[in-house]
């Protein structure tokens, strides 16, 4: 790892892509990199795009790299993937051919999910830190595919743009999955497709509904033809308007303390369940438990609240003034 | 709840729909109904049926309903979605009209993700034991599109069956996704396209490679056409056949007891989080860390390390002789 962590401050791509593999497998090499690395992060600018398979991202994506490249901007793109292992042979094919066809200036990565959807937006989140450190300035994270865990990637980046065709089901769709709820900017794609009008026309109406938006003011949706190489121009002056909007009212500042404090507490969550999993496993009274169930004496959710009560209540009996540091009570457990 | 619980008991479907939906949100009332019907489990059986989008899977489905009811055999249909809840609308459109179209002989259900994928697993679980207090003598457990928590809700059945087409990726597909590895019984439907022989010839090379299946014998992999009525009488009695197989090798005893001590086990993960976090939100030391996160200072798995080991080391020095049931070591957290 080490070997790694100090290619990637060379600027060796092969390291940082290596690295992110190990943050992918969410393991102590991985987690020991990004401790490594943490205090270098802070400079770059992360822009989730989301949206239905089929909105043409990967499109759109090239076109960013490509104006974000012309203006100098080292930039990295992770294609995150939260939907199931089953389709992903597919997307990696067109990924690398992707990857290709940028040569060399720019770091591309795609991700998928190994574990849960939760792994992979905590993935997402340290891959997002490495790249950072690795001297990224502009980080796309695109999301391929609709899945579980489209949201919680979205929502590891600065800003958050939605992309949607003419079609109209798509913001419905989108609203559904909650996604059209964090968007900072609304892209129609494919304006050529007839219906674009009448998209934007619903996007902005659905938007009014909403009192309070995240963002603090409405947010601006744009229609784009990322095949035509429409509007582009003005969808890069909209990310950094966005951006800056969100430097100035401290909405930056707040999401990056909540993306943070949500990783140090998902952290916190496996760490603790490691610990009491081990305990578990060779926990007679959990066994007993186990076998009650089977006899269908004790339903499972009572054997489990008997089995917590029993480790809570011993630890809450045995803490007493014991708890040193803070003057917390453990009792809370 | 309890008027829920005494519906289902009388065969109230709605009642049944109702503790359903329950279990779905993974909240106190849906454990509690789970809990005080639980010892009227263990009567059905359930079979899982899944496979790639596209496989003919509800199809299927609808003809096995057809014979089972022909049968006399109280059924039931849980069609699971672990996909994006982007997609929902439409399939459940489609579900809609197919429980309709069985009228009231057979209970009919999808359910979808509400929350994370394991806690769609959770909920199937939790039906499946609904179902069987019910009265339901067979329940088909069908997964609706591919998603992460595919392969976790065919394990919450007794017979799993998977679900290809002649379509050579397939099988590919389904093995990268580990759903091939967990399967009974192979079925490869649409079997009137071309390739159907091929596919067959490949399912066999490939049980063959493994030198241990988990069934203990090799799995029948049976072709048939649910378009054209073709194959279905041989499909159920080669799930009959498995299920006794099941049954006299022990392999079932060996399933059910792992499937409830896995629900047992995610049940105490559950609760001991619940616990947890309440405690952490109110923990000043945890929002200094994430204090020192934000400077930088420290990065956020040192971070939650050190939340952990706070944890643990108050607890561990708490507890000295203090636990007293059991002789348990609570150190072990």
């Amino acid at each position: 790892v080490q070997v790694l962590i100090e290619g990637l401050r060379r600027g060796d791509t092969g390291a940082v892509a290596r690295l992110i593999t190990l943050v992918e497998e969410q393991g102590t090499e991985g987690r020991a990199a990004v401790a490594a690395l943490f205090p270098a992060t802070g400079k770059a600018v992360s822009v989730g795009l989301t949206g239905p398979p089929g909105a043409g991202k990967s499109t759109l994506v090239n076109c960013l790299v490509d104006r974000y490249r012309r203006r100098q901007s080292r930039t990295a793109v992770l294609a995150v993937d939260p939907s199931s292992p089953v389709t992903r042979g597919a997307l990696l094919g067109d990924r690398v051919r992707m990857s290709a066809d940028h040569g060399n200036g720019v770091f591309f990565r795609s991700m998928a999910s190994r574990g849960s959807a939760g792994g992979l937006s905590a993935a997402t989140s340290d891959a997002l830190l490495l790249l950072d450190a690795a001297g990224y300035e502009m980080i796309l994270v695109e999301t391929v595919g609709a899945g579980q865990g489209e949201l919680a990637i979205a929502e590891c980046t600065d800003v958050v743009v939605l992309v949607l065709t003419p079609h109209s089901g798509d913001l419905i769709q989108a609203m559904k999955a909650g996604v059209a709820e964090v968007a900072d900017l609304f892209v129609i794609n494919k304006a050529d497709l007839p219906g674009a009008a009448e998209t934007r026309r619903n996007i902005s109406q659905a938007l009014r509904w909403r009192s309070q938006h995240r963002l603090g003011r409405e947010p601006v949706v744009l229609t784009v033809s990322a095949e035509k190489e429409e509007g582009l121009d003005a969808l890069v002056t909209a990310i950094s308007a966005t951006y800056t909007h969100l430097q100035d009212s401290g909405l930056l500042e707040q999401r990056h303390r909540a993306r943070l404090e949500h990783q140090v507490t998902a952290r916190i969550r496996e760490a603790i369940w490691e610990r009491s999993h081990a305990w578990l496993a060779r926990d007679p009274f959990m066994q007993e438990q186990i076998e009650r169930v089977l006899r269908q004496e004790v339903d499972p959710y009572s054997a489990a609240e008997a089995v917590v009560q029993q480790y809570v209540g011993g630890v809450s009996a045995g803490m007493g003034g014991g708890a040193a540091e803070g003057g917390r009570e453990a009792s809370g457990l």
